[in-house]
């Protein structure tokens, strides 16, 4: 078996061999910490935490390394416009780096709170400036970048080979940028690699040229990615809008610096909002905050596994309440699973091992998250089956379950280990629960079945169901 | 009223008067990030939690930087031996800026966890790389510093003021150094801001010197400190270990460099263990992370919050058990007086106001937390007394859980806005306790005592107390 991935360099699926054998070099672009994260970055960030999670259950060594960006991403995308980072500091009278702290935090806390894989290392652009210089003195050396008024600006028309990631020709990227505004570059596709800083420019470091300035926000990505996973290495990933500029941009400068960079280039689609792009920019976002608080951070994690990485998500409510009750059937089965295992299971891989065959079919299919999906309700349905048994086979129920921990959980992460109900119901209301139970029993052994009744209807408006076993009484929660 | 702080540099209690009128600018020395965080880092960093969180209260805006050493921390802390964070790395076979991450995210989930206010920036050492070099090669050229063999030292003889902070003698020095080693250095007390780097050393930068090098551990401070908090700030606070070599070594840098640096300089004592110090590299040390699950993170706090953070704290395991419970009481009367409280409470400051004066005047003076904690144990035997009453005056209640919520609360951060078996009862236990409560009501009114004693002698075993009121019966956790 092998895992098959779609090269957006080569614009086909091809079979993933690595540069090391057994290991995965992983570098996805992390984001500039200047505001709230949306949904949208959910959809990037949870697609490349799952494809890191296959890769490590299929016992490859991965090494992840995402970086943060707080200074040189200007507000246009291009070379004009304010850093974003100095704008929300302006405009919130702080500091910049306490900006860039605070929304890294918290951005890292909500990947934290989605269940995310942390990556191995978070470089910051700000932590890589003599890095960042370093290739940049290189680039003007050999002749691909040049001085104008203390900037650097790479010189595409040195590199035929820039736009091949995005596939654009450069009429196409022409007609992009701004041609009435006046510029100090040679060519209007060139891009800024460091730009000059005024003295009251807040982000700024000393430089070879006019004495003062701060990184474009292409280089960094190639330096910190070379710097910790070598000048080759596995995959680079990142959402599709980063294809042009920022993917290309770095990979003329990786090619001019001699490195023989990603071998893999891997870009997760778009997540939409009535079918535009969901963007901070166009002002029609959900906050991943919200969305976490509303539908849970795992329904989350579903919305987006539920599509292909590379579809085009549209977001609605109806959507992440489908994905919420989707969840919850998985978290059911599993619970129910779970209080039928005996002491110390031990699978024994004699059961449903077809599903597991399909589940990595799928995976290993360019990680197609939705097919697998598909394998995991196929197994829920014959769990159910199983489980209506009057006395279920205990290996498959063990196999069963096994198999929702594996794939719905490691590798989907969509099914944590102990699950919501088990710790809500806790040590104290389970013992007031052997209690309510009790007192049922008393009344039943003096035939009051008024009392008895009582406690099971008052019981079932709470949400708790109770169901009589043979020697004992055990109460579920109802799917309420 | 005004704060008054004990000022290492004078060694007396001086009255606050900040830079800026009504604003604090605070730095504090962080982690190296190479191992576990020990309990006597949660001395210094709970200590200045309270000091910050007290400033604030008095409305004095603070801005709080503190670092993270992810370079040039060697493993002597001195001049020789290898960087802790690659020592590390070697040993675990990782990268070392792995290592720092890991260790990073670690310390701060548990300063998270034992509810420290997060500071504004928390800049790290490889992240401001051209700002050391930057201020070295300005020591250099002022003859304060020298270079030998690629790497750079700073000349104490060039700074005669050199141990003030620590108050000692350049003999004091000389006997703490190991003259044996053979030196590059002129004196044995000059110490390294700069040391030269072998190729195959894993973590350097291009330096203007022998081509490549990493940082000393005393100049980041110095020029993060400034970076963020200006030329001339506040506050200086760190650990009692610090003030020599680090602290003193800061100062030097920042005199040569003329800068006015720290007006006050502040610092935690240590936490010892049978009489020891608790330190990582002595080998008996309790991580925080144990701590934090054995005794829960704000019995912690509360047990480094009852003494002074200038006093020396012996850690025992009978310390942390009567911090737990005397947490415990401070949680239970706060909890019975929230039961208490009618709806939109508004405090009207009436009562118990010679406990708020007693609380502030604590702290006022050098912020002195066991006072400041005898002041509310104080205000816990009034309050019980308020609630032993039929009818509790309920505006008295609306102050004393006031006092309770700012003092213990937003100042100690011992007392959290929604308390632990507040959460632990939730929603569906209270739901399920409603109904016992109906049962045994149901059992009296058919003079069935035995099942109502049977209901009653159950829940106590749970941990449970019922309190029959005038109309409706209540529920209660019992201190056990």
């Amino acid at each position: 078996m092998s895992i098959k991935l779609y090269n957006s360099l080569s614009q086909s699926k091809e079979e993933f061999m690595p540069v090391h054998p057994k290991h995965v070099s992983l570098y996805v672009c992390g984001p500039t910490v200047y505001s709230e994260p949306h949904l949208g970055h959910a959809k990037t960030y949870i697609s490349f935490d799952i494809i890191l999670r296959y890769f490590q259950f299929c016992d490859y060594k991965t090494f992840y390394v995402q970086n943060i960006t707080d200074v040189g991403h200007l507000v246009d995308d291009l070379d004009e416009g304010e850093d974003k980072i100095l704008k929300k500091a302006r405009e919130a009278n702080q500091e910049p780096m306490a900006i860039a702290e605070y929304y890294a935090r918290n951005y890292l806390d909500l990947m934290d709170e989605l269940g995310l894989k942390r990556p191995d290392i978070t470089p910051r652009a700000t932590g890589h400036i003599p890095e960042q210089l370093d290739a940049i003195k290189k680039l003007v050396e050999k002749g691909y970048a040049y001085e104008v008024n203390g900037s650097i600006y790479f010189d595409v028309s040195q590199y035929p080979g820039y736009g091949k990631l995005s596939n654009r020709t450069p009429e196409d990227m022409m007609s992009g940028t701004r041609v009435e505004t006046r510029s100090e570059k040679r060519n209007p596709n060139d891009f800024a690699l460091w730009k000059y800083a005024e003295p009251e420019h807040l982000m700024r470091w000393e430089d070879p040229w006019r004495g003062q300035g701060y990184p474009g926000w292409h280089t960094e990505c190639v330096v910190m990615s070379t710097k910790y996973l070598g000048d080759s290495f596995d995959i680079h990933g990142g959402g599709m809008d980063l294809k042009f500029p920022h993917h290309d941009c770095e990979i003329a400068q990786a090619h001019c610096l001699e490195q023989a960079f990603a071998k893999y280039w891997m870009h997760s689609n778009m997540l939409t909002i009535n079918g535009q792009k969901m963007a901070k920019s166009l002002g029609n976002f959900i906050t991943l905050r919200n969305a976490c608080d509303q539908y849970g951070p795992l329904a989350v994690r579903y919305f987006i596994a539920a599509s292909h990485y590379r579809s085009v998500v549209d977001y609605s409510e109806a959507a992440l309440h489908s994905a919420k009750s989707a969840l919850q059937r998985l978290h059911q089965v599993t619970r129910n699973l779970r209080q039928k295992l005996p002491e110390n299971p031990k699978p024994k891989h004699q059961h449903f091992q077809k599903f597991q065959e399909h589940f990595y079919q799928a995976m290993d299919d360019d990680f197609s998250t939705p097919q697998a999906l598909a394998v995991l309700f196929d197994l829920t349905k014959e769990a159910n089956t199983l489980l209506s048994e009057k006395e279920p086979n205990l290996d498959a129920v063990v196999d069963a379950e096994y198999l929702f921990s594996t794939m719905g959980g490691s590798i989907l992460g969509l099914i944590p280990e102990t699950l919501e109900e088990e710790t809500k119901a806790g040590e104290h209301l389970d013992q007031v629960m052997q209690l309510v139970i009790d007192l049922r029993k008393r009344f039943r052994n003096n035939k009051d079945y008024e009392s008895s009744d009582y406690i099971r209807d008052s019981l079932h408006e709470i949400g708790i169901q109770l169901k009589d076993g043979k020697e004992e009484t055990f109460w579920h929660w109802t799917n309420k």
